[in-house]
């Protein structure tokens, strides 16, 4: 079932390796096959180089799981909600790369400081606010989602594909996993430059509105030059 | 006698130059045969690119050689102390990793700023006082077991796997010295982290208690859910 | 069509990523064929492990492409405003460096703090002032060259074979592409040590003139005995 | 002529590459044949990649060269003052490593903050003062021999096996060359944790002297009980 979602899945996991993202086995990566109404993820606590396309488990938006013998990622209902959020979601990713996690430990946004930023995001990227005592005791994984939503408001999840959960690490999502990779490696990066930009000068600002949006729109819609066409 | 022990304590130390956490000669494992009465540690200042098993050095758990023609690590004393403290302690690593070694340096405990930290510790990994002249003076080895024993104060060690000794470095232990070399990674990435923190907010507070209690005991205990039955 | 400088220019893009200072299709390397009035590109967004010499593309001093299906990499303005602005430079190189786009972020010039920068810059590495507006909005590429060239003012551009573009990051150039690449690599070891320099000793200040201009001159100009004859 | 230390010399040099501590042609390693009053030492400016120990240059002890067609390091002049300061120097090396050049671009001694640096040094890692203008001028090389000595004072070289030389970087020197090497990784590694020491800590002191020497002392000297018999 959904071969090609669980290669896919699998390999997004193993390129978190890769990138150096992630320890052990922390991080998880899914998949969404839309019309189905599935979800491929990663196993909880498999160690990554013995995972197979076969070790991938299938849950429905319940967070049930339809295929497989394992546990899914704890995770799990957080993903979901971002599934769920939004009909452009088709790939979430959750790591606790080292910069952006000390980020979200800091409780504070990552500030638009460069192009670099702007390429990718249009502002910030956002932390969420911490949750409360209820909100972690009970159905914590699903909380965790709506704190997320809770933050990224009225805006379509596509047009903000990361977050720093408080006290906690990223979450990045895409259109693809192999998107919401990517953006995990992207969020990693735009972290460790912020960390050193406001230890060069504590008063730094973020990019002026103008050239966040050159850089945005010459990489996303309509009017983008980058790239081939 | 103990190969088996033998292999799995070079394979630790191995395994800790492997994740780039001791230079040359620095840092070492053992692991206890408890039934036996007899730790098996590494050898003091051999390369680790000529350690076999056969290297590995079997001591008494007063630390007089039982087995083997190479002096012990000059740490053994303070490994003894860690198994004579708790029935459960199966193997302890030491370590000059860098970012642990710098809270270590300065003096203060790594506290639990975010998720990663609570899935692993129950609150902040400790630093010990710095030991009095006269306990470095005699027995300097033996008392820095004592300093760890009494910040770990009632608890039992296995609840507190890991700990900084003020101006030196960390001693990470586990049921086994497969678990504490874990735990050595673990500690590295953590001190990390927390450095990173407090440079992005110097005003940044440990995760709530609700939240740490849930991540922690998400794997560890008797309601733990990560990983697979 | 010009083998051998698109040859030099895959090859300076590929050592951009060995040298670690890009991230999946960050950076451009471009070389210049003064003779012939034509410039040798890296395409836009192309992945850097699918780039043979036939994907580099072709084009003359205006920026129309003279050879190639590809376009070029959207940075072609500002590397042709660096060719016109000196009959010296033959090949410019920008890249997103981790540490070197950290000061563009922070808008602080590169302070020569030590030998090693005076072995390569005469001073301080520049950091333009932020765009305006309007020249965001129009012909962005091409006024980010303007303002590299309004920084280095009377000089000629090989005297300061680098600049930090303000909230973007650095750009370099040399007498060939090969030398631009070099130039990158130091540049970001520059950012990185001047980033560690200011965190030991807020009050660090720039080496004294006599021993930039002795290092500089040892490696530069006709007193240099740097090197082989 | 001198084959072995040839061999040894290159090996050293080569080492600082695989260790990270050098860029391009950054760096020099030299060793002494005390018996012949001869320095070998690595060419300036020759690629490591190519070379061999045919390439390392010889030189008498005034700097003039005995055996070779290549021009030695430029900074031979301030090896030689190492070699005549101490019978006991047989090996210097000279590197801009990133964290020990950041703190001579500070102009701060790497205070001795823990017991890793007690192992190699009896104090903290001292820096020199900044040369003066005439000091530049003439017999540059030369003068930064005096200024290391001068900051040495009265001790033998062997007792501090490392100084900073202001603005510039780490100079190293052992019995051997290949213990130089050793000391230039230590010092990097020391380096390295003290930047984050302070970060961690701006109000970090210098362990105990108690402390410092039980360390110092278990590896070296008469009562040392580090490695094997």
């Amino acid at each position: 079932m959904l071969e090609s979602l669980r290669a896919e899945v699998l390999e997004a996991n193993l390129e978190l390796v890769r990138r150096g993202l992630v320890l052990y086995t922390f991080g998880n990566a899914s998949g969404l096959a839309r019309a189905e109404g599935l979800v491929v993820i990663k196993p909880s606590g498999v160690p990554y180089n013995e995972m197979t396309p076969a070790h991938m488990v299938v849950t429905d938006l319940k967070g049930r799981v339809v295929e497989g013998n394992l546990r899914p990622s704890t995770d799990l209902a957080t993903h979901i909600a971002l599934y769920l959020s939004s009909p452009r979601v088709g790939g979430v990713v959750h790591t606790h790369s080292r910069h952006a996690t000390a980020w979200a430990q800091a409780g504070r946004e990552i500030p638009c400081f460069g192009t670099t930023h702007a390429d990718y995001f249009h502002g910030a990227v956002p932390v969420t606010e911490a949750l409360s005592p209820a909100e972690v005791e009970t159905a914590y994984e699903a909380n965790t989602g709506v704190a997320i939503l809770r933050t990224l408001g009225t805006r379509d999840a596509l047009s903000c594909p990361a977050m720093l959960v408080h006290g906690h690490g990223p979450f990045c999502w895409g259109a693809t996993v192999t998107e919401a990779v990517h953006t995990a490696v992207i969020v990693e990066e735009l972290a460790a430059m912020a960390w050193m930009t406001i230890a060069i000068n504590p008063a730094a600002t973020p990019i002026a509105l103008s050239l966040r949006d050159k850089h945005h729109f010459r990489k996303h819609g309509a009017t983008a030059t980058y790239g081939q066409k």
